[in-house]
């Protein structure tokens, strides 16, 4: 209906769920381009339907968090408890704003409590004078949820028979890494990672220019209750800013991978940062072999893994020029240092979302060697 | 007793309480300054028994916890639900290794906890080869600091009478606010804002030129429960780097205030980087004005809150020509927006610990205006 109207078809945007070795497998891949595709589907209805990019990057996340196969939201890895405990957090390019909710229980999709914590920052301030919280955790995140009508999903429910083998799985294996020595036990780990990073994360720039991120994870498989990873981390799981005087570029990022190396890199924002050089993809390379894989905040660490989705647009030169002629330059690009990860992306100009199976190339070491993948497209105005 | 050995004195440390209006008041002041005195002390005696900066900063920061005067450890500020709930974090500049918990009950020395995090990560894996947290919060944080030795504390002997009155206090401004006009709720807030912002921070450089911060905060008071503020926020609430190829200074900075704000300018790291320029300052005057007051991150905030402690040294030129003669060059900033900041310090050549209360200017607006103070110290080697 909206394709009636003059529509500036101005978006753009990326959804990934990254992997460990073996992982996207033949079979799985499969399942993982369809849940990108339906994703990158709600999110391009969301825009057409006037929605800006913080609309469509919290309906895209919704639908990778109700996957069963995503480690977001249903599905999610179960703790050491075999409890449910996600984070999620979104940021708004344009207004700067930031919600998050750590090691959250008992609600469907989390990111919904991010926006949620987003939008109530913007009305100002509580009764009292009290400053609107953008990050709870645990219990007071469940309830702060509910009471702001977000209806609550009992654990079960989340729960997969996925999950809860993959629970059982790792607690025999754990049971038995106890009793072995050391060498076997760090072939056990590698195992083990690379078998639970599968979170989603989604990136978008909106008709208007704006930006927007946001990440979603059900954390490591068997982590202690109460551990809260970089999807929930300011800085370390998504960052979204528009162009200003200072930056000439929007960037929108979001990463996934081993949660504490991203958080002490605070890999999404010094993506970001990157971002602002001229050739988008020598940054990135930089950017994650410098600021991730050699970074002295994990030095001594020999496996790094981790990945991230980032786009950046500016307008073109002939926008100046005249108000009916405007164009967006969108660059994304998507690196990894896991063995797969697996994005989707849709434009304006796009009937389809594309879906890609990202691999390290052969030979490569995971979390010590990365991918690097990319495209340009450019955005004009749509008219009928 | 360690005097008689050959003692390299090179250490300083920095201690702060931050607070708003009127919470300095004259008789309040001396109790701080007792408490920043004791502080001190001990992070001193731990220094000269050969204990290294991360030592020290964990030292300082529970003597702060335990007193009931500061909003941390007990004492803390009671949240809606009338409970205590604790952030804290530590970092420490030579590993850049890095522990947090939030939104933390029942543990009277949340810093002991977020010590001992980071020291489990520098251990390397868990059995099946998971990676370590570096940040826990709520129940699970409780659970996993029991299980590793820190003794439960009832949340009853936490609270003081001081705490438990504010909690009325502020109970019945909030019942009273629920009912008025958006003029007088303003009014409120402020009143509010300015009491419940008594957050500790240290930061210290020890005789090996490590630098260390810690910060711990009981969040602001009737906050929602499972809100998470800065001290709990990787650079956000405290930082420390020591100097390496691409960085002449070693850097550890705290931070005190409103939490949100904090967060979202991310206010430790930024002092942190900004003091790598030669005028320090200079520099976090310029921090404190444009990445803080004037931040893009909090556009549409008229009362930005908050108050930083900087320490920064370099090894001066002679150390290059003996070994015998060394010097280490520190220089300390305090800044803030709140109306006052207690601030305590001691070098290694000092018998005791000095402290000062550091006002806004008259005329100066809470808020929007800030003060800065500091000093330069030079440490040489002491030797019998």
């Amino acid at each position: 209906a909206t394709s009636k109207n003059k529509l500036k078809a101005f978006y753009f945007l990326m959804i990934f769920t990254s992997s460990g070795a073996g992982y996207h497998s033949e079979s799985k891949a499969k399942e993982y381009k369809h849940v990108c595709k339906r994703a990158c589907q709600r999110a391009v209805d969301r825009l057409r339907a006037g929605g800006l990019a913080l609309e469509a990057v919290t309906s895209a996340l919704m639908e990778l968090e109700d996957s069963p196969f995503t480690n977001a939201g249903t599905g999610s890895n179960l703790n050491l408890s075999g409890e449910i405990e996600c984070d999620a957090s979104i940021m708004d390019g344009k207004s700067l704003n930031y919600g998050a909710v750590g090691a959250l229980s008992g609600i469907k999709n989390p990111v919904l409590v991010a926006r949620r914590l987003l939008s109530e920052t913007q009305k100002g301030k509580l009764s009292a004078g009290r400053i609107p919280p953008c990050f709870l955790v645990g219990k007071g995140a469940e309830q702060w949820a509910i009471s702001h009508g977000i209806p609550a999903c009992p654990t079960e429910k989340m729960t997969t028979k996925f999950s809860l083998s993959g629970y059982k799985r790792n607690k025999r294996k754990m049971e038995l890494a106890e009793q072995v020595e050391t060498k076997r036990k760090r072939q056990l780990c590698e195992e083990n990672n690379s078998a639970c990073l599968d979170t989603v994360g989604v990136v978008v720039v909106d008709r208007e220019g704006n930006v927007a991120a946001a990440v979603s994870s059900g954390g490591l498989a068997m982590k202690h209750p109460g551990r809260v990873g970089q999807a929930a981390h300011y800085g370390c799981g998504c960052w979204a800013e528009n162009a200003r005087d200072v930056s000439l570029y929007s960037t929108a990022v979001s990463t996934s991978g081993s949660g504490e190396h991203l958080i002490r890199t605070m890999l999404a924002r010094e993506c970001s940062t990157a971002m602002q050089a001229e050739n988008a993809h020598q940054a990135l390379l930089e950017a994650m072999q410098n600021k991730f894989i050699s970074s002295p905040f994990l030095a001594g660490e020999d496996c790094v893994l981790g990945g991230v989705i980032v786009l950046r647009c500016c307008t073109c030169g002939e926008a100046q020029r005249s108000e009916d002629i405007q164009a967006l330059l969108v660059e994304f690009l998507w690196s990894h240092t896991t063995e797969s990860m697996c994005v989707g992306y849709m434009s304006a100009q796009d009937s389809k979302a594309r879906t890609h199976i990202s691999r390290l190339p052969p030979g490569a070491v995971a979390g010590q060697s990365l991918a690097i993948e990319g495209g340009v497209c450019r955005l004009g105005t749509v008219s009928d």
